[in-house]
């Protein structure tokens, strides 16, 4: 695939360096691994020191910067989202590649009932009155169970799962071997057995929703457990039955969120956060990685450490423990300086005495 | 479906309250969700503010509590036990949505032996010599591979592995995912490369268990990686070769165990919990969420943090950790008031010399 | 099987008990498991006390340790080297119980280029324009899609998925349910809601690579994310967009690590370990269990603890933070202390006034 730079300038709103804009770019790269004929980005400072000599056609960066000799700019507001535009541009991956039509060996119930222009992939499996919306695809090897209603121009990825009695809105993506609706994980004690608990409730995940790549949803012990439109889980993330999860809420890869806790919206999350269950996370919190929270997070609040707390306490918490070393010294010094002073004291009062 | 009133006391025991008999409940919900025609429960203290205004048909409660205005209570010895006993009533999922019958799309080994009433659901595949038990259910997409011996009344959702020669007792649940017998993680260093160190042993998954989506249970690299029964584990477990978990132990999602440890009957563990290797965990013992565990656990021990201790001891040390900011102070003070005394002594040594 | 204690010695490279050559070796074991008939070792000194009552035929040792009464030892220099070769003679295991031959059931895109002695099991499905070099296994219910290049002497487990456009080296191992070249985890705000950046790159893994089961391993932004020659994954690691992996690095269970991060060659990551994004782990650096690693790590060094720090210096800080309640109350009697010296000292002073 090719672009010219006029093209590309014309996307991201910048003026055509004079006398490039026929100049063909064949691809995007980083700034360190970008041939001739590539185009590339500047957007964290880490990597500005590349900048000299990359040998990009364009790097695309904020406004300002001096140009080294021999390198293009291309100046912009926000570098990042420019280039966000520019992958777009040169994005050759398709619908089609997933399914493309029903396919033969697609086993699909007499009574599924599916949209106009729904595709079924190879072996992917379609249980009693499912509905599909129009223009979704369903990958090979996924399954979805009877009952569960899908949207319309979903996108499910190979080998997925939908459980019985689940929705899913439109516009949802879901990766290779996800897991919606498993059973929540419910036992009552019986003497020194357990009783398993029926896991009655289903999951509803809305719209422009996407879950990625081995991510479990467990169904509601009874209701459901709710990820709202917007919301985008990363792989291998565990969400326990009842949880609700707030709209535009952005989670990271193998965070755990514990039974009934319900999480804002706007919330960021960053990976193998784990989150006690019952709990409610206000919106626009923000949890950082590892964070073990046990206890509600107010909005807007930034956590972090275990058990998780205020960013700027944890930080000052750890930045204390690496003197607590030097105030052991400290301490067992004045020990002994407090006792020479109440030696010589003491010896004072029995010479005054 | 619908169930009166009448029939929900006879189930959990209680008094019908007066007229209310033939009320028509059709369904379950939270006690701050419920709608009218709707039950509910109060077990944890945490949702007593929503008694008051909640629509519910009735409430299952712990006896003792006064009732607000217009509001039914049901009263029990445990109302969460109670609760799902009723669950169960309004239960009207079936193994028969996993798969009914030997769908025409499965592939079965000639040689394969299935009991009675078995169900394989659409692409499934179960390999050579593999024996299942009757009544057993394999969901849709599901693999069950050469040798392995699956026994009666299993539940195994869709798009499962089960490796070769594993072997799986009565009444197990596997959820959609799971792989069981997947190689322990071995390799001897050669020189600067790695040689795999083959994993001949398997798997054995006692009656009773349930295996959660996208949980992992490596084989033995020798003899057996062991699933007592009745053992419930959650979602994404990691479960490496060699371990053995023991009778009735529960294990939360997302936690990892090492190869070679074993964990006592009884334990309860909870989510993203990790376990080095060869470690013994007692009986009735007990691992906080996201702890470490480092060493041998005794019986009854609960620990929890990095690295995992005594949980009494991780609170008083986080505790005292929270004081350690203030601490850097005081002590800093004390410096100076040190100083000054012993500035003053020498003052007066000097003075008396 | 069987096998001579003969046959065991010479593979071993030790010497034969007298008279006890032909003895018939049926299998393998634990030191405290071994049956009459089967073959143990000793290399972990945490298992010694099993030796003197183990009923193993023989027990392979490190040289120099007493034989007891009635054990019959193998001393080799090392003996974990040696049982791991023993392994070998025992394993019964065939990448013909994955896949023999191309099953009926398997769906084959007409343009997908197949080498010699490619076997593909039931159900699987390979997509258009891949190519499969010769005697590759492809297990049950796998996906390769579109695009994708496999290498030659791969073993695919079951319900496997590669996604488009990713590339597979020769003698690669990939275990059930393992996800490849899934979306990286990338959004760009706009306004409230999140626009999905395209992820456009591919995932390159190299020769002999393993990966384990359940791990994800999301495919680059743009250009490559990599897992280079050699390495070892384990189970249900996270792998973000535009990773790179070096060479030989091994990483146990539940690994995570952030977009655009860089692991040196011969790394020791233990399990649960979490990495930010754009790190640089050195060669031959080593990272504990559950670490979370925020900074670069230097080659070779040795880290643990979160956040991440040396591990001499992270044991220290947790030896001190042990203490710190007795320091809580040292420094609260020497306040005390400092307090009375300083009212005698100012009773002094007032006396001499």
């Amino acid at each position: 695939m090719t672009v010219t730079l006029d093209t590309i300038c014309r996307v991201i709103g910048c003026d055509v360096p004079s006398g490039a804009g026929a100049i063909a770019v064949q691809g995007i790269a980083s700034i360190e691994d970008a041939e001739p004929g590539e185009i590339t980005f500047l957007s964290n400072s880490r990597y500005a020191k590349f900048l000299p000599e990359t040998k990009a056609a364009a790097v695309i960066v904020p406004r300002g910067l001096t140009p080294p000799p021999g390198v293009r700019l291309l100046e912009v507001d926000d570098a990042y989202l420019a280039f966000v535009r520019i992958l777009g541009l040169f994005d050759s991956r398709s619908r089609g590649d997933v399914a493309q039509g029903i396919h033969p060996s697609a086993v699909i119930a007499p009574d599924a009932t599916l949209g106009e222009n729904v595709s079924v992939g190879p072996c992917a499996v379609i249980g009693r009155s499912v509905t599909v919306g129009k223009d979704t695809v369903i990958g090979p090897g996924s399954v979805v169970m009877s009952g569960s209603r899908i949207g319309s121009g979903c996108l499910f990825y190979p080998n997925v799962t939908i459980m019985d009695g689940c929705s899913v809105g439109d516009r949802v993506i879901i990766h290779a071997g996800a897991v919606i609706g498993s059973d929540g994980f419910g036992f009552a004690p019986e003497g020194r057995t357990l009783r398993k608990i029926p896991q009655i409730g289903r999951v509803r995940i809305e719209d422009d929703v996407e879950i990625g790549a081995c991510t479990c949803i467990d169904r509601a012990a009874f209701g459901e457990t709710v990820i709202a439109r917007g919301a985008k889980l990363d792989n291998l993330i565990q969400v326990a039955h009842n949880v609700k999860i707030g709209y535009s809420t952005v989670i990271a890869s193998q965070t755990g969120i514990s039974g009934s806790t319900t999480i804002g919206t706007g919330v960021k999350i960053g990976g193998q956060a784990g989150f006690a269950g019952h709990l409610t996370v206000g919106d626009g919190a923000s949890v950082g990685a590892q964070g073990g929270v046990t206890k509600d997070v107010p909005p807007g609040e930034i956590v972090s450490g275990y058990p998780a707390k205020n960013h700027q306490q944890a930080m000052r918490l750890e930045a204390a423990l690496r003197r607590l070393p030097d105030l052991l010294k400290t301490v067992k010094q004045q020990e002994q300086r407090i006792g020479e002073l109440e030696r010589i004291i003491r010896r004072q009062d029995e010479d005054n005495a």
